[in-house]
């Protein structure tokens, strides 16, 4: 607690706290004596997707459209069968459901961890979450005390480190780049920041913001690393479907049941089924002591939404057609973006294995200048972009400064015209700057 | 990290870590090498509302019905105006909402604070939440760092305690007993237990588990000490509308203006209007750092669920009789229980303010061991009763032994039927104990 007063304050000065309103009365004014926030809120970071928000409803208020570009939320329909079953639904009261997840849920996430293949995977070894976001906390919580350290790659989901910072855990960023892909750095590269309190490995795959897939060499290489140092090996897979040119998503569910106590594996329903407003995710794990521990801590917060699971229980019943007419939809937006981003001079550009996003290098210096400069100051036929300026997915200083991220959830119309703007100011803003 | 290996596998001793595959290959066996939980994990306690569930499930599989009064799910209906606008939802897909909350909804929310009479509460001066529980660990986590102290006033609501292990808060309580109806101590009972690590004073009001209302002058003793000490006050009020007897709330809300910086109000829609299962509460502060604080938290898990949301910016359309009506069930179900317990031999009860709780001491030695008893051997026409024992409410330990919760959310045939198992069931255990 500080608390600024003056010397003169004579009667105050043998104790450290100081009843505002008796100054004020004995002084005539107010000294700065202000409930102070804690360290850790200060810390959390502004999220660089939605940063510049203020910017864009700037922009909109001045009868600019806005083409958005940063933020993962699809145009994809969600799943008929789910729509209509709110129109179903018949319980009044609005109850409580059992804080690990609703029964008819948990049987369906079951059943969609089976047909995958995981026959292993029961009821019993998925939390149902309020979102991914709450997988994520949750997990960090379980695997990690303050001060001690989880290791991420960057550029990471932001907002890892915003749930790192609530719960005091410090992510130790491994760089991946452009150059490769953002594909791994050698098993060595990856040691060399494991210290005695390293308690976890997190990836992201198919990777958020990177659009990358690791492979079953770079998966089988984590394992070990997991292995030989007992660290938890946490898999965010929350975008497993969305693989492009026939590749397949090696998932960290087939090295459970061989590291029954160390993978964890954290899911959300959001973009598998195009849901993002019904907030449902789940940790998978066979470590009993992590489901114990999660369970109480979803006891402490009662239930997730009820509506939200009995619509998402609709889920055995979405067809095949369904994903396959999404995935498909999002690998033509996906060549449809690279190629046009390949012709504009200076981007450098690779094609994203997975997910809908990409970071890509832009010949600018500072790319979230050029971003609130797309929003303040440049617009083609009454229209602008909005993307994620990459500095922010970057735990490292100084890293990631021409990159943005962009979020191809957009039809191929909207792609056209924002790529159509994305051209055209780098031209504008490179003659400005 | 602990790692167990006999001394003879010389190989290893060098270094803290063990492949364990390797250590199985050269020696037969595994050594007890396996990824630990965090200690805060651990630390988080079992619901004592919830404890018992595997006795009650068990108790079920073998025939026995049983009335719940352990849980505060009440039977009142939801508000038809919010059922019937389920059916209106017309977004595919359903999507994101601003971190902050739907728009409709803060809209909503700000009408009914200002309906309350606190016009000076507009739409960004709520942060809108998961329910009261992330309303209440976001708090947790905006007022205190790792190690830092908040006073509640014991026995308390027991999840405070789960988000402050979670966020690695010290919860400190001050008591409080049965033999006053568990009103506050006087302010230098308080003061005693502030330390320079105390950074808020956290209250319910009205109480759960306790049913008091605190009177103005208690409120007002509160404002003081935060003041003097400069310490938030943060105020769970989420039973707000539940008073009998013509009693009024003191809300905080009354003292924000005075004290922008230190107040800060947590809600939920929950109990108001019986809508458990729809996860929405709020923050409600002037105090900009907070509500800065809280949005950034916020945007780290994007959203609360859209459908919630849309369900209940609905509450403006609620009647007034909704409440009325729900208020004098809720008297007469207290009358009911409050009477039939004093009727009961050796029973100590009080007749609770507000809320639908209330602690009762019971002539046993110990309350878990009688709720245990309950659903594990004793039934009448076979049906049992589920109390939640009053020790997880209380933070010193051997508080409350021979004390229970009892929530009166069940109308008033079901609580004939539980106060008669209740009375016989002391009676056949006080016999064979």
């Amino acid at each position: 607690m500080i608390v600024f007063y003056p010397k003169i304050f004579k009667q105050f000065s043998k104790c450290d706290m100081v009843d505002i309103h008796t100054v004020k009365l004995y002084h005539g004014y107010l000294p700065m004596v202000k409930a102070n926030i804690s360290r850790r809120l200060k810390d959390i970071p502004a999220s660089p997707i939605r940063k510049l928000a203020s910017y864009a409803d700037q922009a909109k208020k001045n009868g600019v459209r806005i083409i958005h570009l940063n933020i993962g939320d699809p145009d994809i329909k969600s799943p008929e069968v789910m729509i209509n079953s709110l129109k179903k639904i018949n319980q009044n009261p609005i109850p409580y459901c059992h804080s690990q997840g609703l029964s008819e849920l948990l049987k369906a996430l079951q059943w969609y961890y089976q047909k995958l293949g995981f026959n292993f995977i029961s009821e019993k070894n998925i939390q149902i979450t309020s979102g991914g976001s709450e997988a994520i906390l949750m997990t960090l919580m379980a695997v990690a005390d303050p001060g001690d350290e989880v290791i991420v790659f960057e550029p990471t989901y932001p907002n890892y480190l915003s749930f790192a910072k609530e719960c005091n855990v410090k992510l130790v960023p491994v760089s991946t780049s452009i150059a490769n892909h953002f594909h791994l750095p050698e098993s060595k590269e990856i040691e060399k920041k494991i210290t005695k309190r390293t308690r976890a490995i997190l990836i992201c795959s198919p990777n958020n913001p990177t659009g990358t897939i690791y492979t079953q060499k770079e998966i089988e290489m984590l394992v070990s690393l997991a292995k030989k140092h007992n660290l938890f090996l946490v898999a965010d897979e929350v975008y497993r479907e969305f693989t492009y040119d026939g590749r397949t998503h090696t998932s960290l569910l087939n090295y459970m049941k061989k590291m029954p106590d160390k993978i964890i594996v954290l899911d959300s329903l959001s973009k598998r089924y195009s849901v993002c407003g019904l907030r449902l995710g789940a940790i998978v794990t066979l470590n009993q002591e992590v489901l114990d521990g999660s369970l109480r801590i979803a006891q402490a917060r009662l239930s997730v939404g009820y509506i939200d699971q009995f619509v998402a229980s609709k889920l055995t019943e979405v067809s095949k057609k369904y994903f396959s007419d999404n995935i498909r939809e999002y690998q033509e937006r996906r060549n449809y973006i690279c190629d046009s981003l390949s012709l504009i001079k200076g981007v450098n550009v690779y094609k994203p294995e997975g997910a809908f996003y990409l970071i890509v290098g832009l010949p600018v210096k500072s790319s979230e200048d050029f971003c609130r400069w797309l929003l303040t100051s440049f617009s083609l036929n009454g229209c602008t972009l909005m993307l994620a300026p990459a500095p922010g997915f970057y735990i490292t200083k100084n890293l990631g400064k021409n990159e943005v991220r962009i979020a191809y959830v957009l039809n191929s119309a909207k792609l056209k015209i924002a790529l159509d703007i994305l051209k055209k100011g780098l031209i504008a803003y490179n003659k400005t700057s």
